[in-house]
């Protein structure tokens, strides 16, 4: 009884440990390991803005993490505290000394961030640009909005809102690329495809709230029948919001649009005030800005020198990340973000 | 002495299937099946094109397949035999009738096959739009080369290897808008950028390699000191070779400029008949379409209406692919894609 109670004890302790041995083969079978895109937890990708502080960098840094968290990499986040240079400069610098696996960066200034720029990408390092590029840098890849085609669907909505009728108005910041590109997208579509519509004034609002709405009080003053005001940027919008309030009664009540989804923009959106505001594809920026960085890395990996010549690179040269058109009617889900 | 034997076999077999037990666990901890990106090998993606035996796809195909295998995810390749927008909509309705987990196409005509694009996004299939596009359809995305963009690096290049001085011309395809792009990014560039250089013609070459060859035959007994010809695809680039080669000897050498990198037009360049052409981001556009598709399939999956108002897309509004230049240096690389 006893030899047979051994035996018996034996035949099943060998079965489960090859029932066990065998699932753990079946598992190590599974190709987990080499197909499925997936880094090493170890590798850091950073992100580096201007005006690190403020609320449009945060889902251009989801996107970022999103994209982290499916690869198994890490990510940092750093920038310049402020709108400067010469700071930023400071923080790349610091951040190509860790040797990060990528870097994707907003330059506050095109020209002077182009040298340590450079130097990143020439020490290996893979570099992207978003939402503010570099175009004579070294970096591989740009991601940000179309600002002319934005310009283009703000116009389109105006005519929408106008009925493609009436004489319209551009609140802009005067010295910025981005904002004259938004400028000329609206300009250029209100006069080709609007015969009804007429571009009647270009202010400046320097980006500032008082000065956009002392702008947009002295063209309501000149144009009582004024259809529209197209704000190229969120405090000139909300300047602009305060003066037409201010205004009712008094003449027309021109439709706003404005730029950009921060809270003040998306309040005004809601009770109406702005009747849209248009959203630049932020988390596009971040996640996309990952992808492309992981596919770099993984190309310098296997051979250091592979994109020395910024032939045959395996990213684009350039992303449109997007617009959408923010109104009443799809505003709550822009706060979420 | 038996006893014994019997608790040390029980305890070995113990151990052993503590540790077998332990290493399983350990594996199934493991993040594989929450972290990294990978998909299910029975969704299929779909790419179509038309004339779909050209070499022209080859590459584009790889950067789906690539992107496909990276992600476990299976691809299929259809498209219509000739450059014929009826049948190609045959085959995109035979695709979504086998609803695939996505679909990328280059449309052979915009506008005849916005309905069917648009039936098939409709019906919940992502599709993104690669090379050839439909900006008036429902598609999520469009993956190509901005032509203009294009045309301005041919126009530096083609500075570069004139010093910047002297007549040139262009043999294009005038009623196809790509080209027109072509063209006008080359035309600016030169008139804006480099005031020693003039475009003294523009031609017809029709896409096709013996008008090309006459247009090019024309242009040079009208321009005998021609510095340059920019052809702006590859039968012309090809026919335009054939003109310069025979004209040897009776008034100047132009540098030649084609567009594309088939074997043709890579020999071509190999031997010094033709000093540069412009390599398209093929690769890119497979790679990046499957991606997106791959990640647009994932918020279906999740959420069937998710995209239905177009807005907060998770993939860019468009993607460009970018240009590269080939010239005898680095010739050889194109032949292996």
């Amino acid at each position: 009884m006893k030899k047979l109670w051994l035996v018996y004890v034996l035949l099943i302790g060998i079965f489960i440990v090859y029932v066990l041995n065998y699932k753990l083969q079946a598992q190590s079978t599974e190709p987990w390991d080499t197909t499925g895109l997936r880094g090493n937890i170890e590798d850091t990708y950073v992100m580096v803005t201007f005006q690190s502080g403020i609320d449009y960098w945060k889902s251009v840094l989801k996107g970022f993490e999103d994209g982290a968290e499916e690869l198994n990499v890490s990510v940092e986040y750093h920038g310049s505290t402020q709108h400067d240079a010469n700071e930023q400069m400071t923080v790349l610098e610091q951040v190509i000394a860790k040797k990060p696996a990528g870097i994707a960066i907003s330059a506050v200034n095109s020209k002077l961030l182009t040298a340590t720029i450079n130097k990143a990408v020439e020490s290996g390092i893979p570099v992207v640009l978003f939402d503010s590029g570099a175009p004579d840098s070294k970096a591989y890849s740009f991601l940000g909005t179309d600002n002319y085609n934005a310009g283009i669907e703000a116009a389109r909505t105006m005519a929408e809102l106008t009925d493609a009728k009436g004489a319209v108005a551009i609140v802009t910041t005067l010295d910025q690329h981005n904002h004259q590109e938004r400028t000329d997208g609206f300009r250029d579509t209100i006069t080709s495809e609007y015969p009804q519509m007429t571009v009647v004034a270009l202010e400046d609002g320097r980006g500032d709230q008082v000065y956009s709405r002392q702008a947009a009080e002295w063209v309501l003053s000149q144009y009582p029948d004024l259809a529209g005001i197209f704000a190229t940027e969120s405090n000139g919008g909300i300047g602009v919001a305060e003066a037409v309030e201010a205004y009712k009664g008094k003449g027309s009540s021109p439709r706003i649009i404005s730029f950009d989804t921060d809270k003040g923009t998306l309040d005004l959106v809601k009770e109406g005030t702005i009747s849209a505001t248009m959203a630049q594809g932020t988390w596009n920026m971040g996640y996309w800005s990952l992808m492309e960085l992981f596919q770099l890395h993984r190309g310098l990996a296997d051979e250091p020198s592979a994109y020395s010549h910024n032939e045959l690179l395996p990213v684009p040269d350039k992303v449109d990340t997007g617009i959408d058109v923010v109104t009443r009617a799809n505003v709550d889900q822009y706060y979420a973000q």
